[in-house]
């Protein structure tokens, strides 16, 4: 077994080859099968309402709790392709479930890449075959063929009382605000019903990639799976499993910041000072999406003015009059008025926290992760496509 | 009087001039004057619930109906300065009182420019009394002084049935989602009551400047205002006093969308086929502010299958199997599905029409405008404030 990714804990396999999808020529076809004994599984998906045919199929196969194997494929996204993207992911699951010989209710289906182009279907029949028989420790292939605009892989590992849990995810745009615009795969060799896999995915899920939000934009293929083999014999408590899937999840989500779409900064934005935790959210996402404010990360600006003008137009309690803004920890304004040397902040560093207080006795916090707004950013997504 | 602007009306003057607010040593301060006989007026201001001292003042002044002069300054917003932002702007509204006569409360004050800094009283104070002196047909000298970012003047006319409506506005940045950000002043000879005047100004607003969405920021200082000197004798009725604001209120909304800041693409985004007009500004929204989206215009990319990913999360009614999509009037997408040809649309020229069914039998639609997000827009606001 390797020491990190999805083949780290015991009863993983992974299979993953270049089948010609993607035009650079790099590996954009990988196969993740559980080998048991146990395949119990949960997932979430993207809350877009145009979703893509692998999606579909997924929530489908995931609703009894049981996956065996998820096919995964970088370079198309298989969404708005109608019937025809419909019957195409069909037909891979089909064939996945019997070179395994396994049901194809048990395969999950991920696809990633751009909208609107049928799958090359020849291509990838013959990947799947060769998948199928190249399965071992592969963990780190994996994660390499899942990359679209992704500049390095992202892996991950928790090692626990007896029992290790995995992960591999992709995502460097398209992020917000329900999951990022991403494909995760945690596996984990504890024991864990369906039930304490769902209540693990889902409370990890919601403070690390949902509240990475880069670009404010959702995409229709979002899934994180997680699947356990129950191979070590060692049934952690839920307490247990939620710990170690947040930590992964929080690694992973740390990796797509840190490799967004032409990021210079690393921004974290974090809301308090109102009366719920979803107003906080509410508050940080405004700002995080902000252009402005983004912009003026991006040249190092500590233009304290501009996030003013964004949380007040979020939806929290607030006090207009009572909002402080701290740049790196310095007050660059309180109660909404600028403090002297607020300007000369430096902000020069890649990574910029901002923590605005609203100025409300309340309890509500909340943090999001977000990037700066770039030429970079510009240049890779007017291009991305052509 | 002149041809075009706010001195085109009987009954207004104004005065503009450079009182040293900015370091470009451009006019920065304008006075408009209405000379009557009547007074009435409305506005409509931002609905940022943090809000710029004049902007407070202003409200109070509009509350009973009458307004007698406004006084503008670029190059500082005079927002979140505290009380001493507070006092300034009551001083200048006071000094303009005396120096014309007339009660503070019927003096409304805007500023624009960067939040945060303390206006330089004694430059301004020298300013009010030289534009006290200066009045006459200088509608065009005010649309200059009044400009930040904007690289051209926005002016209007409206002639009607023996009557005028004059305008002058500002703004390119920091447009959305309830005003753009920018200060409007509207003129006009016609006899109006106050009431009239708000339904005018609340109905045109609507329509053009709350739908005018550059990079869905909203700024502090958003003031249209709308005075009546009922100079001409003449009263129109509701809906042709309506029919010319909204007119003078589009052509001003035209003029800032196609001056917004980086702006290579002026997009018009439609969008129908959901329950409610309501629903469809929203879903009009969510894509004007989707910054992939937006890059793909800047790039001349029709690529669609970012339309569908940025509508799909909008809070409307629609069918998801069933959404269209056209660019300049060629279908690109029908019932959720790629047409052949998609990626070889022409989207090359600087205007390009996009309009969206959602695929819901229902009356809703709504039409926003927007531009692309480039190079330029990154950088003058990545260096706006240093």
């Amino acid at each position: 077994m390797s020491s990190i990714g999805i083949t780290a804990p015991a009863g993983f396999s992974a299979a993953a080859l270049t089948a010609g999808i993607k035009p650079s020529g790099n590996p954009d076809m990988a196969l993740v099968v559980n080998e048991g004994p146990e395949f119990h599984a949960a997932a979430v998906f993207t809350r877009n309402r145009v979703v893509a045919s692998p999606v579909k199929l997924s929530r489908v196969a995931i609703a009894d709790g049981q996956i065996k194997a998820v096919l995964y494929n970088s370079g198309n996204a298989n969404a708005c392709n109608g019937v025809q993207g419909d019957q195409d992911a069909a037909e891979l699951q089909q064939q996945v479930a019997d070179l395994l010989g396994i049901a194809p209710t048990d395969v999950g289906v991920c696809s990633t890449g751009l909208i609107g182009e049928v799958l090359p279907m020849g291509k990838m029949r013959a990947g799947v075959d060769n998948l199928s028989t190249s399965l071992g420790d592969n963990g780190e292939a994996a994660a390499e063929a899942i990359m679209t605009t992704d500049l390095v892989k992202k892996e991950t590992v928790v090692n626990a009382e007896g029992w290790t849990l995995g992960g591999m995810g992709k995502g460097v745009g398209m992020m917000s605000p329900s999951l990022a615009t991403m494909l995760v795969c945690l596996t984990t060799d504890a024991s864990a019903t369906p039930a304490m896999l769902d209540e693990a995915v889902r409370a990890a899920s919601h403070v690390t990639f949902d509240t990475l939000d880069i670009d404010g934009s959702t995409s229709t293929n979002d899934t994180v799976f997680l699947l356990a083999s129950g191979a070590s014999g060692i049934t952690p408590t839920q307490d247990e499993l939620n710990a170690a899937v947040l930590q992964a999840s929080e690694d992973i989500a740390r990796q797509m910041q840190a490799d967004a779409e032409g990021v210079t900064k690393r921004v974290t934005v974090t809301v308090e000072g109102t009366s719920t935790d979803e107003q906080a959210v509410n508050a940080a996402r405004t700002l995080a999406r902000d252009n402005l404010f983004k912009c003026a990360m991006f040249g190092s600006d500590p233009n304290w003015g501009r996030v003013l003008a964004a949380v007040g137009m979020a939806e929290a309690d607030m006090d207009p009059d009572h909002i402080s803004v701290y740049f790196n920890g310095e007050a660059v304004c309180v109660n909404t008025t600028g403090t002297p040397g607020a300007r000369d902040v430096d902000l020069s560093g890649a990574d910029i926290e901002v923590l605005v207080n609203l100025g409300i006795d309340g309890p509500g916090r909340a943090t999001v992760r977000t990037t700066d707004l770039s030429h970079d950013y510009v240049e890779i997504n007017s291009a991305y496509s052509s």
